[in-house]
């Protein structure tokens, strides 16, 4: 099983996320993120999904998905040939002894903070799925109050569009 | 109708999104956008989900989510108590006379060029709504090639979890 990512086209409808997530579920197959927003085209919504899947049924995902009405276009993306990228927010414990060091690594990945409380920072970074889990591990130590991730979100390399 | 955001945290299985969707396009509820990733529990996600709704269809929202076995926790966020941030990523035709240009509006948004082709660039802005907004009017003139939006990721304010 391979990590597949697809990214699809799909008319902005109040049923449309429910028929795709309902194709996943009764078919069993694996997500592990998906996020949806709108395109410059504001009937049409983008989402990408990403799971875990076999060839066989990558094909078949690809396949029952271009059959429903709404989907205007499904592509399969490959990893070489893309920028992917995730948004997460991070609430971490911070005092005055632990603070420094927190904005310390925030620099380091590039993070911003966005919030500032008595008892905590709030980080927000972007980065693939690597540099993300790689801020991750380094911020837990200090005590993660709440994660937060919005999946992958990822375009083709190139000038050209799906 | 106002927008509303909810936080939903839920169990991390196939079925969970299908039912959440399925809720809200069976009883007609709008849904504007959705993003869904794991937390730092990966046995839980995390949901954010943003639309329009007046208070009484609000109340039935959260009423139906909590009666979702998966269901741990619906929060519904108030916009000023809370940090918005979105991820967009797009890509705009670009050569040389206009590559400058773009890059010098990339760098009053802070945004980041992820990718340079003959004839693209491929940006990436984080910001709540307002500033991803500002941002794509100020690029959509040099041609959108493809746009890509995570949609909303809310964490509140302040050092409690929800």
């Amino acid at each position: 099983m391979d990590k597949y990512t697809i990214s699809v086209l799909v008319e902005n409808n109040a049923g449309v996320l429910s028929r795709i997530a309902g194709l996943f579920s009764r078919r069993g197959y694996n997500i592990e993120s998906l996020s949806v927003g709108v395109t410059e085209d504001s009937k049409i919504s983008r989402m990408t999904i990403t799971g875990f899947a076999d060839e066989q049924t990558l094909e078949q995902i690809k396949k029952q998905l271009n059959k429903l009405i709404e989907v205007i276009k499904v592509v399969q993306i490959q990893q070489e040939d893309s920028v992917y990228r995730e948004l997460a927010m991070i609430k971490v414990k911070a005092d005055n002894s632990t603070r420094s060091s927190i904005v310390e690594i925030a620099n380091i990945f590039r993070a911003n903070i966005i919030d500032v409380a008595f008892g905590s920072l709030t980080l927000e970074v972007t980065g693939d799925e690597g540099k993300i889990e790689a801020f991750i591990k380094m911020i837990k130590p200090y005590g993660i109050v709440e994660l937060l991730r919005t999946g992958a979100a990822v375009l083709q390399r190139g000038e050209h569009g799906i």
